[in-house]
């Protein structure tokens, strides 16, 4: 068995447990990923030079630290260059269990709340902060979006 | 990065935010353990075939499933034959980073609460209800004594 799978199944006992527990209440997912995120993204870019600027950091999100996290980069990555960012990912691992039906749709929120705490935690812990929000229209496609505060 | 740092990192959050939320209350952990150790054993046992008998089902706990999620085997394996068992681990993977001075004792409840409900689901799923709890008593050795209930 991979660590892979051990990986997803906390995190999908972790989904059942806060939502069950607390009546929908995302917050508690997000900021548990926020944690998670901030404590990973140091270890992964101990031994990296600083990042050039916003975008460069972006750019290794969606290139080594997704691959660490869910063995795919994103793929595509948009930025309006005033500081939002859109993310991706055409086969999102948490939601690729997910029946593909629309009416299933209606679940898709309490399995990117993590990841949208991930991505923030992270980008904090390099220095921006940011309002990450997820938008499922296509299981299991996801795409992410990063709305950087400024000042 | 390896995986096993993610669910590194997954677990100790989990625990930070459980314990910090719920006034130390060990319960939650457990029991997020005890779902995810349900789920685990019913992918890692798939292709076997049934086990002899309860000691059968321990030793497979102490190589496979041990391995499977903490890299290393079970250390050493006792019982009394009347449905007590015993598993020491040497050194315990969520325990390992704690410093070993006896004044961390105290905070090795938190780190092996998931673990104990990891132990009880797994048996559950395999038949054999039980109660788990931990013994450390000297960092990052512990034991898992396992009271099987009868009847």
């Amino acid at each position: 068995m991979s660590e892979e799978i051990l990986f997803d199944y906390l995190h999908s006992e972790l989904v059942n447990y806060c939502v069950k527990d607390k009546d929908n209440d995302l917050a508690e997912l997000e900021y548990i990923g926020y944690t998670t995120g901030y404590r990973i993204i140091e270890r992964l870019t101990r031994d990296y030079p600083r990042f050039k600027d916003e975008l460069d950091t972006m750019k290794f999100i969606c290139t080594d630290f997704w691959s660490s996290i869910y063995k795919k980069q994103i793929d595509n990555l948009r930025t309006n260059h005033q500081g939002v960012y859109v993310l991706q990912d055409n086969s999102f691992r948490f939601l690729n269990k997910l029946s593909t039906g629309s009416q299933y749709l209606e679940h898709a929120p309490k399995y990117v709340a993590f990841t949208c705490g991930m991505l923030r935690g992270s980008l904090a812990n390099l220095g921006i902060t940011s309002i990450v929000t997820a938008e499922v229209s296509a299981l299991p496609a996801c795409k992410f979006h990063i709305q950087v505060s400024r000042g």
